[in-house]
């Protein structure tokens, strides 16, 4: 398996990178039935081969430049085989130390590196934990938010529909997901404007905070983002973490993919004001070379998430939970059962080295950056948002049908695989560079095949 | 590192099952700073060797029958692990359709193995997805649940203090926890009382539905069990079923160990009355050899949850999602990212072949149900509850204090790992068989364990 992978990089490039094959396909080949008897690993390796690679949209491909990326590498893929073979659950302390003393660890070590304050280290009121995605992070921040706001008695009582969130327009749809999760209700969670940058407008969340408390009703949740998903905006940290002190709101940054980018000293600089937040979350599943699952959720007060999540029923009552000595991760989290997730971070952060993390990081955000230029310099293509880390956001000038129709062109055609956004009603083209294997003649080549399929259309298509 | 797990397993016996180290002996062994520069891999396993392994509770090891077990098979490892290398991240259909259709088709398996009603497949108006744990299948089966009975409206208000939700005092910690979360709050779940047999005394449900109405509230949601965590008590779900159909209740059951049972003809009958249920949820990660994590979650209508949980912003449209051909299972759960983890179910599937996973089943049980008879035969031991399956729970005559020093000698010898549970004031220990490599051997060393710590408790201490 471990030789099959190792073919599978190698010729990783031979594939489409946008599987290519249409609803149906890949279920219409598996048996409607499961089978009686054993069947041997060739045949199962047989029709992963025919029937599943097919299906396959290659995210490790050095030409996925999609979404955010989901990148990986050699060491995580090992760490995460040694957790499988171990196969511990790591709900309590008890029932594998090293599965919780190794996640703190590293997570004190992730918090050095990106330099966040102190509070935010277990060696402090604070922490942090692995959570599978930045989806379940916000919900973490949100109830806990919700329940430090209301002196711990929603969770006894339910929510009022008097409780006031706060996200700008850009914000991860998984907040509003969480609000409504969290029985808040979408109707009270408000959209704050954007700048011309994309990023929230923090006299405008102000206001709105003041309007919500003139009406009766109670401000207790603020999400900021470093890194938009559209476009890689970055919200104003320390305003919105101002507004946050002054008016009692939890202030949890997202920064999911961008995060990472905070390991570099010259870009540390995006994380400023985050002395100011509550929690704070970014993946090294999406940029930092861990393979999914792994998402690094900080708080900077334990126990408000700690009494929000704890639930403690007679079977997992032991010794150790009981002395106080130990973190019991699962009462930080919705789950109760967890993965032993630090082993594969501590392969990827000690075989890389900090300095070597460093490098790549900083080598995807030269590729974006030149990649900026060329479109800046180009007469046919506009860059429709500033580029401040390694997503660039670009547009033909032929409109939103061309743009949409280049996309799906060069999409199809499998060369590469890139997506789209909508920003400020144009139909927007994302090239985000962050994946494990991508070097600079995988962009150049990017970008002859855009410019290349843009002029195509442009004479069959003319406008 | 193949070789280096098959070593462990071959090894593994020679293990203290429970890991003996004390708060804070892992962690003070780790650098408090990263490395900057890379180490190798030797380096890395090294420290594997010396400073983790000592922390590890050996949940595979075949003297492992402490909580619920988490098991695990070489099958579903080589699954896990080409799920990491492929790294594909199956949010959507088109960012693998593979990692959608074989899911979708793996679950139809499932739902014919285990003789699900057809309204759970994939073919009907139901449907299934896996989810991480049966924690957030049943947070997300209250808040479809939730949606259902206010016409989806809470989603956009938030709750209003007035739904209720029923569970006995059996049902999993989970679904208090899930009542947090979801704004309903703990005051508004009712602990049904439980039989002699520890299962939800169905007469009771009903008062309290009756008498929940009587004051204006709005009964929306019963969780029935199948194989409680502490005695592995069944509920009736024929009756509750009935009753959640009269007052419109969603029923969902929770059988997260005891449903892979189900698998085998002989044992079928622990499911009936499922055909009443809106869905259920087992974890194959618990008894049928399939490695953390992977929870099966079935749903008689596909609509309710996806209704509940579906977002779509900009960034995540694509043809296919709006062609409705396909399913996006990102709308199926919590999380919006998810990993490829019917890979491993479906290689588990296949290689052992249903036959297979069938023989090792009713062997637990077997062995479960032999443990369960020296029990009865024995003048010093009590069976407190009945043994269904393949969880036995018993006690020492000689009381609380004696049972708790019983089990903590024990376990702190390290031989064997059990875990303990209280049942109508007593303190009793709980055998669960289920570990994919135990053999009678184990369970009868386990016996004469027990049995040999008990006469030197009894001779040093006597009561």
């Amino acid at each position: 398996m471990i030789d099959w992978i190792a073919d599978y990089y190698e010729n990783i490039e031979k594939y489409p990178v946008l599987s290519q094959v249409k609803p149906g396909d890949i279920k219409s080949q598996l048996p409607e039935i499961a089978p009686l008897e054993s069947e041997s690993m060739e045949q199962i390796m047989a029709d992963v081969n025919s029937i599943i690679m097919p299906g396959i949209t290659h995210w490790q491909s050095p030409n996925f430049f999609a979404y955010f990326p989901s990148n990986s590498s050699g060491p995580s893929v090992l760490g995460d085989l040694l957790s499988s073979g171990l196969g511990v659950q790591g709900m309590l302390w008890a029932t594998s130390p090293a599965c919780t003393e190794l996640e703190t660890r590293v997570l004190d070590w992730l918090a050095d590196m990106l330099q966040l304050p102190d509070k935010f280290k277990s060696t402090s009121e604070g922490g942090s934990v692995i959570q599978d995605t930045a989806s379940s992070a916000a919900l973490s921040a949100l109830l806990a938010a919700r329940e430090r706001k209301t002196k711990y008695q929603t969770n006894e009582t339910g929510t009022r529909g008097n409780l006031v969130a706060y996200v700008s327009s850009q914000t991860h749809s998984s907040v509003e997901k969480a609000i409504k999760i969290a029985g808040i209700g979408k109707n009270n969670l408000r959209l704050i404007g954007v700048d011309e940058n994309m990023a929230m407008q923090s006299d405008l969340l102000e206001t709105a905070i003041i309007d919500d408390i003139h009406n009766g009703l109670i401000p207790f949740f603020v999400c900021a983002t470093v890194g938009s998903t559209s476009t890689n905006a970055i919200d104003p940290l320390t305003e919105i973490g101002k507004i946050s002190q002054k008016y009692e709101l939890w202030m949890h940054i997202d920064a999911a993919m961008a995060g990472t980018a905070a390991i570099c000293p010259e870009y540390r600089h995006i994380l400023d004001g985050i002395e100011l937040a509550d929690s704070f979350s970014f993946n090294p599943h999406k940029w930092m070379f861990t393979n999914f699952d792994c998402n690094c959720f900080f708080v900077a007060d334990r126990s408000a998430l700690i009494k929000t999540l704890s639930i403690l029923p007679e079977y997992l009552k032991n010794q150790a939970t009981e002395s106080g000595a130990v973190i019991d991760y699962r009462d930080w989290h919705i789950q109760l059962g967890r993965r032993f997730r630090s082993l594969k971070l501590w392969f990827v952060i000690r075989n890389y080295g900090v300095n070597g993390l460093r490098y790549h990081i900083q080598e995807h955000i030269r590729m974006a950056q030149q990649f900026a230029e060329w479109i800046r310099s180009s007469d046919e293509f506009d860059l429709v948002a500033p580029a401040p880390l390694n997503l660039v956001c670009f547009a033909h000038k032929n409109g939103n049908e061309f743009n949409r129709e280049l996309l799906e062109t060069i999409n199809k055609n499998g060369e590469m695989y890139f997506t789209h956004t909508v920003v400020k009603d144009r139909y927007v083209l994302r090239m985000c560079i962050a994946q494990t294997h991508t070097t600079e003649e995988h962009v150049r080549k990017a970008w002859k095949n855009i410019q290349k399929t843009a002029a195509d259309l442009t004479l069959t298509d003319p406008k």
